[in-house]
């Protein structure tokens, strides 16, 4: 039984961490930080764990948390990176959730984060934890930097072509589809019930900080420049990440649709959390609902060379904390799937 | 590891039942049957269970389900009571999640479901499957007659204040709210998103049957009649059950808001599914969403002897499938609460 | 055509005036105040009065707002209390649609609002802007008082048999249900699409301060107290009220539903905006959205004397803007319909 | 005021249709039909033009009709090219908003919807009823097709730029998203809220009618073949369809963002109905909701030669009802906005 520390759990990352590790059966939670919520009662905040979790809210320290074997930060960007060092050089492991450490290049981070980077000595140890193509890597890590929600669909619809270099990689288009609490517990106004609810919107085209991270990986993956045109939406919907992915196959490869499925069930054939469902499936956010799986389904229209990618998961799940979770159950050499056995929450 | 048929698993409290049972880690599900379905994989009309459960849909025969320890009838009344002679003659176990065996007047049950009863001899041994009431009579029954969604939840509300005689029975009032799930997964017009999303009705005004069972199993509490209104109403979200409870006080008693508070505590002290939360609290259907539990709210406006009960469910969990699994476990010895322990998916 | 000015109308309540004004035939909006966003377009804000509206926010001063004939405060309570002496010596007429002038017992409102009221010289001349019962003295008012969205519709739910005494006053219940426009435009994250979709709840049950407004109305129309349970519940829904009220026929005054039924009919035939559904109707939110109309349907459940009214309104048209335009138009002279002529949007 | 005939009134283009024409200064609606319906009251199947209309459904015949200046056929598929001829033939003029004289060539029809033509004779003199590109023709036109919803709003999102030939014509996408009330009033599991709410997906991938009539439209504007990838999704929301739309610039011409920002200002500055918003806007389904507005923003990444186009519509306003009565009044000589002066529903 490792002992767990949460570092920012009143976000619903730091919620969704909760809900499943307190059944998660080598893991004990044994502090919860929030400066502003400090004394009182984890759930009283989060009704959803009372009778499984007697926690109060504490202040995050070094102290506090060096009783922890790892420590998930669940903040917003800047935050981890400012306390990193010292739990790093006090021996605990980490894995960040935020956006601090998935940049390896830290020009780039600052120039989309529009902020200094606070420890940049630590990115070259970050792994970036998408377990698909780090796994070995991350079973030896310090420090983890989980992926965003929208790389990590984005990425594993891709991932398969690219590495085969079957598709040409001047001109992808993601056009990605989230719910709500993509955006976090924070009061806004655009996110209220009464402004989203029963509507349906673009944001973010000018440019959305999931872009470079896309570019680095899916580069490294391809090795070369990638042309990526990413467009978020906004769906009137709790949870879930769709993402309809255009790629045109190389003319002249020959490539078949049937192909096509074959590798990504090769490609996936071992892997706990990625279903690559049957041909001319159409893969629902709700079949994921709750649950650590990306589903994906490959289609291509009559007389096009474009291969149509679909991909779902839950983003607070594998677009988040179950992810994260996922992490930490390789680097403690646990069964990849400890905690994570939940069937999607349908209908 | 007992053996498990499920009977009519196309709607939702049979996929209900999948969920919860394909991860009980006493149980496994070795027939489901469908009528339409047959010959098709559960796993096509379901796939959040993809991964989880390998079978086909067959037709509902007492050969074919003979195998097992257990059925569940997850049927529109009156199919369970054409088929379950059959099936107690064999000595299986039947839990019937319909309505067909939860009134013990025939009478009464032929009057409000507009048709004769089938199989009315066997009636007298079916028992009402709450287990916060009937828990010794549920270990040894052959038939479990699962209470309705709106009786467990506005049941569990009154139950206390019934079984003390603190209040007056002859002006009872249970507002209740539903979400579009109880409706089954039948498609009629009226349920479609685009007429009862963004709305709010109430309906049954008329007259529900979940109100004889409730005049049923509150009669028998209280030792006499009931004066009960119910009104159910239809809320534009999926899953669950808000019941606004209302009952005045016996003059003269001299009952505090405090010692209502107190008796709810110690009735459900050792009940794992009824959560009574402290005195103030206002009980939202998400934090329930999934999970198997009731959670209770005790409240009085000032000036008046009025006592307002707030109590959630999950409609198709403690409302149904789950509650049908607690008894189960109880009929097996397994711990009441094998393979609901589950946390609520909030948000 | 008459120069409107509307104070504060970043908010829903402002908003909705500017949907229904824009295309009124005999007023014409030219001031629109926002301290926070002066000097910005409003068409940015709201963009569905684009080429509607070519106004800037600016500052709310009597001189801006001289110019015109009538004044809407859509503005939190305290601020038209604040600023209502100067509109009133400067001899506008003002619409108050905030809680401001709605109790006439100041230490009542000071009491519920918690804080000092800063004109309560003026409450005696502010008429109460529900026009069902106080037509005459609108037409002739300065300040018109705009009900609340609760009390507009359970107001008018109990109405007729308060006025008839036709039920007993001392137990009169309403279970309230409301979209999340009531709780306005401001950020707060119980109020986000994350939080409040999927679920539903009770809230403002220790009481809520529609509470005074309604006993001091339904009081006034009784000649005495009122016992009053009122209980409202967030529906995840945009706009909408439905109001499910019981209340308890006087016995021996051998009062059938038939007759109640013509008394609701007799006592709204002349009610432009009030429509007495046929006996057994099941009246929907959306059969009022977007609309003036407040749908009304009278319930008895077999063997019970207690009477069921469901009745729905949108609270941001009947249930403040709307009623405040249908208050303006009486004030002016105009058809009481004038630009009140929307049918609801259903879907 | 012109007489008005619906046939098919039972569904949402047809209850549509009522709502804007009952409160149009030229029209008076005089027969609406349904064969499943006729003797019932309209308003009794839709509540919300109780007071506006009072009118029950007949059966559809000539005889009925020949009393109308004008048919709309609200009707699936199939239905008006059956009873066309013989309105036509008795010089009536007809607006059909189903499928079914959309496509100009026969055999393409026939292979979409996969039946015979029933009238394919009046094939050639059906005009199609965009206004942006077919105003003069639909002025004299007896048979009006309607355009497809999705064909609506991406159209008048790729026009300028085909006729201005700025953008690459074989690799064209548009991802599109709709609300449920596309997809009909029919009772159909998949539409149920419990199934498509809190969830969202791709559909029609393999293929949609759409798409045909598309490349038809475009392709006479381009003047050859087009590569056009679409791909719908379903949105858990009633009204509304945004579509973010994918075109590569040809290089070589060095057009400029704002040189497409003021071609989009210019083609439109005369449509009465499209909205070029300012660039860097994100345009909302919720601000068309109710109403007949096309909404536009124009996007182009850091970078990157794609344009990225974003447009609005509410599906049953501009995408089909509205729209055919923008044609109707265009063909009577009315005011082109007459009737459709509504403002959306924001909030």
């Amino acid at each position: 039984m490792i002992k767990v520390g949460i570092v920012g759990a009143t976000g619903y990352t730091g919620s969704e961490l909760l809900r499943l590790l307190v059944l998660h059966p080598n893991a004990e939670i044994v502090v919860v930080t929030s400066r502003t919520e400090k004394g009182s009662l984890v759930a009283d905040m989060f009704p959803h764990v009372r009778g499984y979790l007697d926690l109060e809210f504490t202040d995050p320290s070094v102290e506090e948390l060096s009783v922890c074997d790892v420590i998930f930060f669940a903040t917003p960007h800047g935050v981890a990176q400012s306390m990193m060092k010292d739990f790093i050089d006090s021996g605990l492991k980490t894995i960040d959730l935020s956006g601090d450490f998935r940049l390896t290049d830290v020009d780039v981070w600052e120039s989309w984060y529009g902020q200094k980077h606070a420890c940049p000595e630590l990115i070259p140890q970050a792994v970036y934890g998408l377990p698909e193509i780090n796994r070995e890597k991350i079973i030896d890590a310090k420090l983890i930097a989980c992926p965003g929600c929208f790389p990590t669909v984005i990425q594993l619809g891709f991932l398969p072509l690219l590495e085969k270099q079957w598709i040409k990689p001047e001109r992808l288009i993601a056009d990605a589809k989230t719910g709500t609490s993509g955006a976090g517990r924070a009061a806004k106004v655009g996110m209220l019930l009464s402004e989203c609810s029963d509507s349906f919107k673009a944001y973010g085209v000018a440019g959305h900080r999931h872009l470079p991270e896309m570019q680095q990986i899916l580069g490294d993956i391809q090795g070369g420049e990638l042309g990526l045109t990413f467009v978020p939406h906004l769906v009137p919907m709790i949870r879930g990440i769709e993402a309809t992915l255009y790629a045109e196959l190389k003319p002249g490869l020959g490539i078949s649709l049937e192909q096509v499925q074959a590798l990504f069930e090769e490609r996936y054939a071992n892997e706990p959390f990625v279903d690559v469902m049957p041909l001319g499936s159409l893969p629902e956010t709700r079949s994921v609902k709750g649950s650590n799986f990306c589903r994906i389904a490959i289609h291509q229209q009559a007389g096009s060379n474009q291969l149509i990618i679909l991909a779902v998961i839950d983003n607070l799940v594998k677009g988040s904390s179950g992810q994260a979770i996922q992490n930490m159950n390789l680097m403690f050499g646990f069964k990849e799937t400890l905690g994570l056995e939940q069937v999607a929450l349908m209908p």
